[in-house]
């Protein structure tokens, strides 16, 4: 059996989404339990006059809520009895729980994941890994350090061996190829960082590095892995969804100008529609935080049930293929097996 | 009379599209003058069975040409006969001629206008400001310091003031909007280098400073200049790109792939056409260089005749307005008006 928590609340849609989208993975996975954290009457509540399994769904109450506005470390130091915060302490003290989903705020749940579970051996700082949808129908995962951080060409060595790992084993993606974020293809190409990092990867044994990436590629299908710092992956990221989101209003927009393209659009129903599900992020699910001693998928704050089941569903797949245990592995054969010094 | 040197080789389709887009300049403005540089054999091959206004049309003979694979400093050194440095040569030597317009080598063209033409007063370092269109009909300035260059907030708030100057004066944007790269709205967001961006950059006299914008706004309207480093400059630009075009390609395949949308692509093809036609960078000119003593226009290397108009229309209208004098007077105005040292 494998069991997550779900932190119910802080998501725009709690806990509705949550709850509805734990039913939803249980009915998915048999050997699935899940623990929902959070004011028990308002889950409860929700949990009215749906069937699901009993024996595999526990509640944790959870009176209060972290919001986006509290400082991350105030929300660790003030907000203990927190739907987050208390799904992260039973993570810490049970070992029968592999890991958490929550859609709340984010500097809050990377500060309690990375001081309360700790890092696996070997990891500086976890990294985020969103998945994005490609143009030929695969996926691309960016892994970074999250905004506000100053990195070292050995960052990008880790988010390469750790994203390699979690695509490998959460989307069965062989061998994948991994890129660095630069401003032009050619090794010698960027700062000193991009340079240091390009001669690290290259030497780094267990991954398979294909070289730089520009950012008109993310997209393109050529690469399976794209590792940065976080300034340049929140720029990266923000840019191709506002990019393809401002295309699509226009579409719609220029669309409803004219009779004769309201009448071109009525075939293209189906196809625009299409389009539109491709690119919502509902359907990628969240952003895991890898290089935490136990799982933590991150899913956007205005995570519908769909997305919150995908969120489950990534969690679950983390633990059914050991990945927190083969990314510390891998990381030992790299570093050696010594404990790091906190 | 407004005079330009156009450098005829080192674009993809050289000399033709250098040579027509010249023609069509001319015929634009009466009171343009052009000078074409390059092998003035080819030139004039290029030139035949075309009517013009000889009298405003100069051939500059240059034998040898720039090739995007040379590195600038050895561009300057070695190729001094070539089309681009004797560009420049004219242009350092020759108070009548305005600016110079170039398809070559970005790098060379950086290196020989700083070093040979040299900064304004109290410019730290020349910027790129490219122009892309907005999905609302308008425009937005990018202004950075391209690739590999390490910046200081001095840099950025340099850039908020050129760039202002040049939209108001090249494109009519009254008052820009300037917006700071960012991963966040609000003030305190982003690392060292952005906060204290955000601090200088809301103390800077006569700028329109709006605060941070996330880069999936770009295309939103909101702004008219957004200015950052070149790392992120090129992450942005290029992903934008890239995803439109990843996008247009993907929709291009899905309806090629039904009968259904073929058909409905029939009643959309003006609609399509005209949003290809919105995407074209080539329609929208080269990107200008800001902060030299005399105006730089570099269009794309895959530049046709259109895009070669346009890039002699930005350096034109740049001098027309006397951009680079009201440059210099702003930033005595902030820096001081002594000479720095070089």
């Amino acid at each position: 059996m494998i069991k997550i928590a779900v932190d119910c609340f802080g998501g725009d849609h709690s806990p509705l989404a949550q709850v509805d989208g734990s039913l939803a993975a249980l009915e998915q996975f048999p050997d699935l339990s899940v623990i929902l954290a959070g004011d028990e009457a308002l889950i409860r509540e929700a949990l009215a006059d749906k069937t699901y399994d009993e024996s595999r769904l526990e509640i944790l109450h959870a009176p209060e809520v972290v919001t986006c506005n509290e400082k991350p470390t105030d929300a660790i130091r003030l907000k203990k009895e927190s739907s987050m915060m208390k799904s992260i302490r039973l993570l810490r003290e049970d070992d029968t729980v592999a890991g958490i989903v929550s859609t709340g705020s984010t500097g809050a749940l990377v500060a309690a994941a990375t001081l309360r579970l700790g890092r696996l051996r070997n990891v500086i700082r976890p990294a985020f890994c969103p998945i994005l949808p490609t143009m030929n129908g695969g996926i691309v995962g960016v892994c970074d350090s999250g905004a506000n951080v100053d990195i070292t060409p050995d960052y990008l060595q880790q988010y390469a061996v750790m994203g390699s790992l979690y695509l490998e084993n959460v989307y069965g993606v062989k061998n994948p190829r991994v890129a660095l974020l630069n401003i032009g293809t050619e090794a010698e190409k960027g700062d000193d960082l991009r340079k240091k990092a390009y001669e690290l990867l290259s030497q780094t044994p267990g991954i398979n590095f294909v070289g730089n990436m520009e950012s008109r590629d993310l997209l393109s299908g050529k690469f399976d892995l794209v590792v940065c710092d976080g300034f340049s992956g929140n720029v990266l990221l923000k840019s191709t969804e506002g990019a393809l989101l401002e295309m699509l209003g226009k579409l719609k927009r220029d669309i409803k100008s004219k009779l004769i393209n309201k009448i071109g659009a009525l075939f293209l129903y189906k196809m625009f529609a299409d389009e539109k599900k491709f690119m919502d992020y509902q359907n990628y699910g969240g952003s895991v935080l890898l290089g935490t001693a136990k799982v933590v998928v991150k899913g956007h704050g205005s995570s519908k049930a769909t997305a919150v089941t995908k969120c489950i569903e990534q969690a679950y797949r983390m633990e059914l293929n050991s990945l927190t245990g083969k990314t510390e592995e891998a990381l030992d054969a790299i570093f050696g097996a010594q404990e790091t010094e906190e």
